[in-house]
């Protein structure tokens, strides 16, 4: 696993292996307990885009068609929240959700990947929480605003690398307050990753660290001020989030 | 006029005066002629805020009600292209439209700015075109894909600064190929520049260089490639770019 980490003024990407972090900077190796560390969001990216509808069965208990095409949206990179942040609940909303999504973080900048070469550009994985203020989304027509709330993109804790994970059908789950929500595999996505990113790459760059989140499946539903709620994704970890 | 310029593999910020650039760079004052320069992308935003539908006159011509709160989305850094930049028009769409805008360049990291405050907040103002694949943006229900084509957001080519221009009462024009298609006044704005500033802020951080982009008056219309494309506003420049 990656992460981005504080300690005192520097920030650093480290790896993450047995509750100890080792860093590479400027040719020196310094090791580190996770616990000293505070941990970050582990990408800075320029964009988020995101997939809506992208699990037959949300598109449905949403009452939305199932789409010919992915749908995008885009949160900006002041959603970022890291793991063990708080999501902040605007007072304008009345009904904000949790949405528990597959991350990727792409590596290398890229423009027209073809779905075969998208192994070229992709840095790993990561968990992801689409929170939403469900009442503006309706309200809108278009959902920028109620995906847009500063806080609304909790990411991490840690990117799994592309070498050493397989996004096909791992068991994706949220929680809150310990109750499981959301229980099912991202082998249900509609659009495959090779898939998303060759569209998505048809119609923008993509930089290092920019972050496409794939869509939820099932079972979303509201957050309470208090509430903890966790993304957790098999082989990658567990993000968690207090709301507040 | 604030402008941000290349000259060999330096890029700096300059002050714009009778085709003269000067600026300021660790204490030593330099001087070009504006010919000598690449002209760029006169800031760089980490995110685009646009607002749809906010010029009485061309919600009508869309058929769209009225909205009682503005309607945002989001164009990501990768749409930026400079003053005499090229559009590159998409294969995959049919009908690619300007869309003439005042644009407002924010000047400090903000939050939660009440409208009688923006002042503090506003670097100053450019000419945007909100370039849009209105065949997408009809199919897919979400503006963002129809928005967020590279080169879909020129702007340019200068920041005129918020202490030298007054944005309530200026004219705004789009050319095609030399002939006038929209001639508006800001003074036709639904939500002014104060009210939209307090409400994307109580949404969102605005970072320094970020982008809010007001709106487009009726009268938008097709784009062909081979066409030059130009959003005139008065007191701060003609914004000019061919469609490839």
């Amino acid at each position: 696993m990656i992460g981005r980490f504080k300690h005192g003024d520097e920030i650093f990407y480290g790896n993450v292996h047995d509750g100890r972090v080792s860093s590479f900077e400027n040719g020196d190796i310094s090791s580190f307990e996770l616990s000293q560390l505070e941990i970050l969001p582990p990408t800075v990216p320029s964009k988020i885009v995101c997939v809506g509808l992208n699990y037959m069965d949300h598109a449905r208990e949403l009452g939305m068609p199932i789409p010919d095409e992915p749908v995008l949206f885009i949160k900006p990179p002041s959603t970022v929240v890291e793991h063990g942040g708080r999501i902040v609940y605007p007072d304008c909303s009345h009904r904000v959700d949790y949405e528990a999504e597959l991350a990727v973080v792409i590596g290398k900048r890229c423009k027209n990947i073809d779905a075969l070469r998208v192994d070229d550009v992709i840095a790993g994985y990561t968990c992801f929480n689409d929170v939403t203020a469900r009442d503006l989304q309706q309200r809108d027509g278009q959902w920028t605003r109620a995906k847009s709330f500063d806080t609304f993109a909790p990411m991490g804790p840690f990117i799994a690398p592309a070498e050493e994970f397989c996004p096909d059908d791992v068991r994706i789950r949220s929680r809150v307050n310990r109750e499981i929500k959301q229980d099912s595999s991202t082998s249900n996505l509609i659009f495959d990753i090779p898939y998303l990113i060759e569209f998505i790459s048809s119609i923008m760059t993509l930089e290092v660290g920019d972050v496409i989140a794939t869509g939820t499946p099932s079972g979303v539903g509201e957050l309470q001020r208090g509430d903890v709620v966790e993304i957790e994704i098999e082989g990658i970890g567990n993000l968690m989030n207090e709301v507040v």
